[in-house]
């Protein structure tokens, strides 16, 4: 288990105080309300800080059963390029709402020599094992890929974030991160599994049958044990670059599919992490809807988004500044003249 | 009939080959895409101009039925102070995004002696008629409010309005709201009415008993008819800034319940003009849903607010201009290595 702070519930009462005292009739805005004494907790002070800088970090890396993707392995590692060439979805809906985009590759099944390589420091194999028929990681990595994102969350937070954002690239994610959830949750392959990027009704059965092939290897109970049977070594340094957001007391956004069950699984490492995370937008596959539900979590956005990369998260950026702004900003209904 | 242009298809096809062209799954941007195939048709260019100055007009008034309402009528007034003092909630969320925001007195019941001359300077009336007992307007009212709304629309965009975004102000509004929806789509009292900014279940039985009333009383059958019967001077300026935002193919985001309604009124004036308009957020008043519904429209986001002003709306611009940027600067899925 990893110690994690509690956000301050003082601050989070003194701030829905300020809210039923602001120029407005109480509760009338909504989703701004809630978000705004969440994060009143989160930096215990009310009005909250301002969340101006805020840094997404892409884990890719390629997962063995990206035979269950529409699109082949190879593009994980030409993504990575389009990423470092700013040209990438995230790229552009980070850029609309000031935030910075870091790509690392954790588990490329390319050895990308022609990248920067401070993007190459923190790799930790050459594509993730096929979990239908092998565990995804050998013993140790899971641990190595989570102190990584440990790692690479302490130093975004020394340069100065203000919120964090996983991101993921990766070809077959949506598979693995249907068998975490299902995994975790105990749930069976056909409930968990979706369409992913755009496979048809004889696609998303395939996968099916390869999650249910992976949920029936052998593998052991703990977190780690599972994110190596089942998942990959993005899959555990995404989980651990939330639990280290939550450690250090600074919130973190949740985006798709992939970081929903990254979180499920960070849970079990540490508990209290989940009270750092907000969900910033609504996947289309059913295993986020299933991993929300068991974090107490509800997405922020729904717009439909079916992307991964940190695209959804970086949308619900503006509400949450939005909320603090109403805060910091709104008069008060004493003032009314 | 008012005539109103029609967006430009051939633009809204060029938009949607080229985001299949973009470096990304086929349609995973979801609502992004069709807002940016939406905005290359306005625009009639792909990829369309950016969304940057982006203005609000409050339409403040009173309507006779304030006493539906959780807050006494005298707000109305002590509102529009707040406005000009730039502390309401959708003065600061305006300045979130950038947005400017003007409130007019259209048929505040005060005089509002204290407040600069431009702001009265299209009142209507001091207050609207109790739709229950009485038509909400005298004759010719309506068709003046209406151009008033129009004139207003006009010198926002003369004076460089990329988006226009209709807020109201006016206690009592919500029970206007369901009457006109009720009346245009011939929808009983009881479907249409909710709790506004906050009645309790007895009030809101009031309410549905003011709307049974006000639904009974005669009235002609023109668009024009019902904004005198059941309307208010607030309701038929607004339809006239939808509709003239449509005549000089400028997009308008409608807001919640009361530019729904207003909206479903002027598409029987003009319409062609609801192809100038988006949904900017979904309300949690029940005849916003019929509304929008019967307008084709889907609102892009939905935070539970139920403040009016505007303030959903202006939440959905970020939105808009994502939905640009991806189409403006996201790579090819040409150019992948």
């Amino acid at each position: 288990m990893i110690d994690v702070p509690l956000p301050d519930s003082r601050a989070r009462e003194e701030a829905l105080a300020r809210l039923d005292a602001l120029v407005k009739p109480v509760g009338a805005l909504g989703r701004l309300e809630e978000l705004a004494a969440w994060l009143s907790a989160a930096h215990g002070v009310v009005p909250p800080r301002p969340v101006e800088d805020v840094r997404v970090v892409v884990f890719a890396g390629d997962h063995g059963v990206s035979a269950t993707s529409a699109y082949p392995r190879e593009v994980t590692a030409a993504m990575v390029r389009v990423f470092l060439a700013g040209r990438s979805g995230v790229n552009v809906l980070a850029k609309q709402v000031g935030a910075r985009v870091r790509v690392l590759d954790i588990a490329v099944d390319d050895d990308l020599a022609d990248v920067p390589e401070d993007v190459r420091a923190y790799k930790i194999r050459r594509g993730s094992g096929s979990i239908d028929v092998e565990d995804a990681l050998a013993p140790g990595e899971a641990s190595r890929a989570f102190d990584v994102g440990r790692e690479v969350a302490d130093k975004e937070i020394d340069g100065g974030a203000d919120l964090l954002i996983p991101g993921d690239m990766g070809i077959g994610n949506t598979a693995v991160a249907a068998a975490l959830v299902a995994a975790v949750l105990g749930l069976p392959a056909a409930d968990v599994v979706g369409t992913g990027t755009g496979v048809d009704e004889a696609g998303r059965a395939r996968k099916v049958a390869v999650v249910e092939r992976a949920l029936a290897r052998p593998r052991g109970d703990g977190p780690f044990d599972v994110l190596t049977a089942l998942g990959s070594a993005c899959a555990a340094a995404t989980a651990g670059f939330l639990v280290q957001g939550a450690v250090r007391g600074v919130p973190v956004l949740l985006d798709g599919v992939f970081s929903g069950a990254a979180a499920l699984v960070a849970r079990e490492i540490a508990p209290d992490a989940v009270h750092w995370w907000l969900a910033g937008h609504r996947s289309t596959e059913p295993s986020q809807a299933y991993a929300l539900k068991a974090l107490g979590l509800a997405p922020i956005l729904d717009l439909g988004l079916r992307l991964g990369e940190g695209s959804g998260a970086v949308q619900a950026v503006p509400t949450l500044r939005a909320a603090r702004a109403v805060l910091a900003e709104m008069g008060l209904l004493a003032d009314l003249a």
